[in-house]
């Protein structure tokens, strides 16, 4: 079934009001008046809709019924991630997304070939958010992640740290794998992952996640380059949590 | 640690002899007589070794120790997906590869765009087969997966179906979820896992498969596009095996 995203104030009385790039959709899509279609809020509820008959050249929708978007995991896994280069920030953006993230966070670390600046920055923030919204909308979450950006490591640590778990994958772990570490805190709400540039981590780096209270995982004996970490780690909490 | 494959009869009599691009690929990491790096024979042993004074033109180390390749998993993926457009295959494969997975059978079915066939089948195989390479060199493997392609739907399906767990990812199967599969079979030592193109299967070929005894499972509530079904369903065979 067709899916869109609408803003909260865009639901009331019982109508979805579609308006812009969604009415066009529509058009493009040729859903006809009493033909079906999921609208989201995009904080988390889905409403069935049929197009309603459209005189006043407006695009309404009667809704017929609201229920929690089922696309929308009970874990909230943000996913830090250092700057990397090419096209390799989109695929984990993408990925993440489709996967469940929450949200993603990039930041900058002393590996970082690629280090985004000023205007480039915003404009690839843009870039970005425009794709996590694309891929949540293609696959069927409730909410549109946040693609943030931190302006140093410290600060992304920092902010990692305040999840319920906070996990570090490093490929220096050879005890601690993250199924261990899911399953030592079941039922946990806020999940943080941290993965680095093409380069990985320096010591001095990982020594300063860990004071932080990030715990050092391994995500098994294989060195996964710098895209590959965050997908695998976010389907371990997905697989581990009861949410795929 | 630098890493290098050869064919298993350059490996004897505590030696072993680098040839061609390994001994090029040597000069070039400027490793120097004395200097050590591992040596894998692709059928998942290591060879730790030191290079040796090279006064005869070979390119020959002394072995220093012998162990089975860590980055091998215990149980054997084979990776059956459909064919898609793009570069789809290419992240397929690389990321399967680097996950853990044990081949990578490529297969045409119903709603393949894109099909390759004749010569260009044969090209792509062999760029495909040459990015499993790099990537199980990038990744520590002990063994080059294979990259495979079968003729049609229904042999792909009667193959995977010889795998002791034999798994569908399928969007209306809502009720077993690939953790669940997996538990259900702990120990197992062979897993294929079929996915299908852009546009899914069709009601047809998921018939035909339940039929040849694979089992439909759920990878969760959100639509996986089909490059990323694969790596998430790898990645839950590793993770659950204990094999990340």
């Amino acid at each position: 079934m067709a899916r869109f995203f609408v803003t909260a104030s865009n639901i009331f009385g019982g109508v979805a009001y579609l308006s812009g790039k969604d009415a066009e959709h529509i058009k493009v899509l040729r859903i006809r008046h009493g033909e079906s279609f999921t609208v989201c809020d995009g904080a988390g509820t889905d409403y069935v809709c049929r197009l309603s008959e459209d005189d006043s050249g407006e695009t309404t929708a009667e809704i017929l019924e609201k229920l929690p978007s089922p696309g929308e995991p009970d874990v909230f896994v943000s996913v830090y991630a250092a700057y990397a280069k090419g096209d390799k920030i989109e695929t984990i953006v993408q990925k993440c997304v489709e996967l469940g993230a929450g949200e993603i966070v990039l930041f900058p670390s002393a590996r970082c070939i690629s280090r985004p600046e000023g205007g480039a920055i915003i404009k690839k923030q843009n870039r970005w958010q425009a794709i996590a919204e694309e891929a949540a909308k293609q696959s069927g979450r409730g909410k549109i992640p946040q693609v943030l950006t931190a302006v140093d490591y410290k600060s992304a640590v920092q902010r990692a740290a305040g999840a319920e778990i906070a996990l570090f994958p490093y490929e220096e772990e050879k005890i601690l794998h993250i199924k261990t570490a899911l399953e030592r805190k079941p039922g946990s709400k806020t999940v943080s992952i941290m993965t680095g540039p093409e380069g990985g981590f320096t010591p001095e780096e990982a020594a300063f996640a860990a004071e932080s209270g990030l715990v050092n995982v391994s995500l098994g004996p294989r060195i996964l380059r710098c895209e590959t970490a965050p997908l695998a780690a976010v389907t371990a909490v997905m697989l581990i949590s009861g949410n795929m």
